[in-house]
C-alpha cells in the first residue's frame, strides 16, 4: 500500500480509546501552550493587518479568532489563528524535524470548532491525528527539505490541518487520500521569510489551505493518489533525500507528541541555550547596568546560520539574533515577550551589550548547548556551559511552568478571572461538550 | 539591486503607452483564448465541486465567475476562474518554460474587475505585467524546477497574479517587493496531480493566493526582501540550477507574450504533433471505422514521460494519453472537447485503436515533432512526419482559428448572439470602460 493511502487508512480508522494516555496528556500540554501563544500574539500588527486586508472578503460571521472580537468565516479564522499563535515564535517545536507542529493543526481546529459544535473528545482525537500526520511527513523529508530552505511549519503544516479537519468531517479513506494530495500540492513556505511577518503567515495559510483541502475532498474533488510518495509528489520534489518509512513505521504505536517541546523564550529555539546561560549568569551574579563589558559565545554552527543578525532596530529581528538573546539575558535577567519589543531592542544598555557580543560556531556543540563567557567592567570574567537547555526533551517545561507562560500571555488580552477559567478549560479540553466556547465565549479586555 | 526589487520597480514604474503594440495585440489574443477556455470549462465537475465546497465560506457577493451565475467574493471568484480556464488543458502555453501563463493572471484580474470598476486599459496593463513577471520567474528556474516535478502554472502563477493585482491596487515599490515575497512563499503545485482535478486547482489557487499577497502587501504585511533570489528564496529552494539574469535582462524590451502559444487541442501540448499528424492522415485518406489495424508512434521522450497512459476509462485521463490523441485523430478526424469526454474515451472503436497503438521515444525528435505510421486493415500502410505542430511558434493559430476555438467553447454556455458580442468585447478589451461587464453582464443558457 502506498504511504499516502496507508496514512489515510490509519487516520480514518483510528480509535480514540486506543490512544495511549501519555499521548493524550501531552496533547493537553500542547493545547495549553498553543492557546497561550495565540492570545499572546493576537494583537500583533501582523494579525491586525491580515484582518484589515481580508475583512472585505470574510464570509458569514460564524467563526472567531482566539482573543479577538471580530467574527468571520472559519477559513479566514484559521489563517488568523495561525498568524497569532506563531507571530512571537513562542509556540512548540519538534526538535527532530524543526517544525512548529501545533499551530497549523490547532489553528484550523479552533476555527472549525468556533463555527461548528465539536466535543472535546473529537477535537482531541483530530488534533492528535493531525499532529502525528504532519510530523511524520516532516520526518520523512527532514533534514534535506529543511536544509534547502523550506519552512517545515508551512510545508508539513498543511498536511496536519487537512488530516485534522478531514477527520472531523468524516472523510473516508479515498477522500482522505485526496485531502492529503491536495495538501501536498499546496505545501509552501520559504525560510527566506524569517524575520518578516511572512514567517507567521506560514502556519496560518497552511491551516487555512489544509482546511480547504479537506472541504474539497469531502465533496469529491480529486487529487493525485500518491501526493506524498509519487515520483512528482511532495517528498521527491521538495527533498533531495527522504525516507518514506518514517511515514508508516510504528503508526498507532509511536507518537511525535512524545517528542514535542515548549519554548521558555519567544524566539528562535536555537538561541535558547545562550539565553538560558545568560539568565543563569545574571541571577548568580546579580549583574547591574553597565557591569558587562563584552561577551563571547560559542554555539552550534546552525545558530549563526539562522540567528546572526546583530545590527537590529525592531523587536521581530531580535528573535533571529543570538546577540540580542545574550544581551537581554544578561541585562534583564529574563527573555519574555517584553524583551522582544521594539523598545527593548533599542534600549541603550541592551544595544551596548548586544554590540559587544561576538559569537563563533563550534561543531562540537549540539543545538541544545552553548558556552557563554562574559568580561565584566571590573575586570572579572564569568563563564557558563549549558549542556541541556530549558525546554528541551531532557529538561522539559513542567505543567506549572506552562501555566506561568500561559498566564503571562493570556493576561495581555483577558481579565484575570477569565485567564483562570480558560486555563482550566484548556487542561480539561477533552471533557468539554463544545470546544467552540473557548473561542466564542472569551470576553477580552 | 536585487532581482525582486528590480522586478518590483519595473512593475510599479511601467508606462502603458510605452508597451510595444505587438505585445498589446498578443495580449488581446491571450485574453480571447482565455475567456473561451474559461467558458468551455466553467461547467465541469471540478468547478461545480469547488463551488459547492466553498459556498458556505463565500464573502459578500460582489464578484462573479466567467460563465457562472453564482456570486461571491473576488478571492473565491479568482479560484473558480482558474479552475474553469485550465480544467480542459486547453489554455495557452509558453513553450520556453512549460507554463500556462494566462490563467493565474487573468483569473485574478477578471475576479477583481467583476467587483471593482477597472478600465480596459488598466486591465490590459496589469495583465501584460503579470504575464511578464510570472514568465520571467518561470524562465529563471526552468528547466530544473519543472524537471524535479513542479507544475510551473501553480508555482510561477502566483507571482503573476500578485503582480497584476498589485499593479491595479497601486502598490509602491516596497509593497510590490513584499507582494512578490508573499507570492514566493505561497508558490506550490506538484505535477503528481496531473490526471486529477488537482491540476486545474493550481492556477486557481495561485490566482487566489497571488491576489491575497497583493492585498496583504497593500496594508503593510511584510515579507522577506529577497523572496526570489535570496539564499532561501524561491529560486534556490525550488531549482537545483537557475539563472536570475532571466528575471531582469531586457525588462521593458523583451516580452514573453511574443513567445506564447495557443492550443488547437484540449490536452497536454506534447501530444499535439501526434494528433495533428493523425488528423491529417484521417483527412487525406478518409479513414472509415474499422480501417485502422495498428499505429506506431515515434515521439520526443518527454511525451512518454508525461502522457504514457493507455489503459484509461475517463475523459480526463485522455488528456495525458498520447495513444488516445492518436486514436481520436485517426477515428474522429478531430480533437475538440468532445473527444476528451468519458463517452469518447470509452467508445469501442476509439478504445480499439488506442490499444492498438505503440509509442517509442526518439531523442532526435523535438517536442513539436512526431512520426506516425498506420497499418490499415486492408494491408496498406500510411505514414506522416509532423515537423512543426499547429499552434506552435512557427505555425501559430491565426486570429480566425482562435475565433473558431472561442465560439466552440463559448457556445456551451451562451446563446449565439451573446457569443458574438463577447468575442467582440474580448478583441477590443483595452477600449472597454468597465471590464467587469464581461463577467457580470453575461446571460448564460
Amino acid at each position: 500500500m502506498s504511504e499516502t493511502r496507508a496514512l489515510a487508512s490509519y487516520i480514518v480508522e483510528s480509535d480514540y480509546d486506543r490512544l495511549p494516555s501519555d499521548v493524550v496528556a501531552e496533547a493537553r500540554r500542547a493545547i495549553v501552550n498553543y492557546v497561550g501563544c495565540a492570545l499572546g500574539g493576537c494583537r500583533e500588527p501582523a494579525v491586525d493587518i491580515a484582518l484589515d486586508a481580508f475583512a472585505p472578503f470574510f464570509g458569514q460571521a460564524t467563526a472567531g479568532v482566539l482573543g479577538r472580537e471580530e467574527r468571520m468565516d472559519p477559513l479566514h479564522a484559521a489563517l488568523m489563528n495561525g498568524i497569532s499563535s506563531h507571530v512571537h515564535d513562542y509556540d512548540d517545536t519538534t526538535p527532530g524535524n524543526y517544525s512548529h507542529p501545533t499551530s497549523p493543526v490547532a489553528s484550523a481546529l479552533f476555527a472549525y470548532a468556533s463555527a461548528n459544535r465539536v466535543s472535546g473528545r473529537d477535537f482531541m482525537h483530530a488534533f492528535i491525528l493531525g499532529f502525528e500526520a504532519e510530523s511524520r511527513v516532516a520526518n520523512a523529508v527532514y533534514p534535506a527539505h529543511y536544509d534547502v530552505g523550506w519552512h517545515m511549519t508551512g510545508t508539513a503544516g498543511v498536511f496536519g490541518a487537512a488530516t485534522a479537519i478531514g477527520h472531523l468531517v468524516g472523510l473516508d479513506v479515498q477522500q482522505m487520500v485526496w485531502a492529503l494530495g491536495l495538501a501536498a500540492t499546496q505545501a509552501a513556505g520559504l525560510r527566506e521569510m524569517f524575520g518578516s511577518m511572512g514567517k507567521a503567515f506560514h502556519p496560518g495559510r497552511s491551516a487555512q489551505n489544509g482546511y480547504g483541502a479537506a472541504l474539497l475532498a469531502a465533496k469529491g474533488f480529486t487529487a493525485g493518489e500518491r501526493g506524498i510518495e509519487g515520483p512528482r509528489g511532495f517528498a521527491a520534489v521538495t527533498a533531495k533525500t527522504y525516507d518514506l518509512t518514517k511515514i508508516t513505521q510504528g503508526l498507532g504505536i509511536d507518537f511525535d507528541l512524545r517528542v514535542n517541546t515548549y519554548k521558555p523564550f519567544p524566539c528562535g529555539i536555537v538561541n535558547h541555550p545562550t539565553i538560558d546561560g545568560c539568565i543563569q549568569l545574571h541571577e548568580a551574579h546579580q549583574l547591574a547596568t553597565g557591569s558587562v563589558r563584552s561577551v563571547r559565545l560559542r554555539v552550534a554552527p546552525l545558530v549563526l546560520d539562522l540567528c546572526n543578525q546583530q545590527n537590529i532596530t525592531v523587536g521581530l529581528q531580535g528573535k533571529f539574533s543570538v546577540y540580542h538573546g545574550a544581551a537581554v539575558g544578561l541585562v534583564c535577567g529574563k527573555a519574555g515577550l517584553g524583551e522582544y519589543s521594539d523598545e527593548t531592542v533599542n534600549d541603550p544598555e541592551v544595544k551596548r551589550v548586544r554590540e559587544g557580543t561576538t559569537a563563533v560556531g563550534d561543531a562540537n556543540l549540539s543545538e541544545d548547548q552553548a558556552h557563554v563567557e562574559v568580561e565584566l567592567a571590573d575586570g572579572r570574567s564569568l563563564s557558563i556551559f549549558v549542556a541541556e537547555s530549558l525546554g528541551n526533551l531532557k529538561r522539559p517545561m513542567s505543567n506549572a511552568q506552562l501555566d506561568v507562560k500561559f498566564r503571562d500571555q493570556a493576561a495581555t488580552v483577558l481579565p484575570s478571572a477569565a485567564v483562570d477559567r480558560l486555563l482550566e478549560q484548556c487542561w480539561s479540553i477533552d471533557m468539554l461538550d463544545n470546544v467552540g466556547e473557548i473561542v466564542m465565549g472569551l470576553e477580552v479586555i
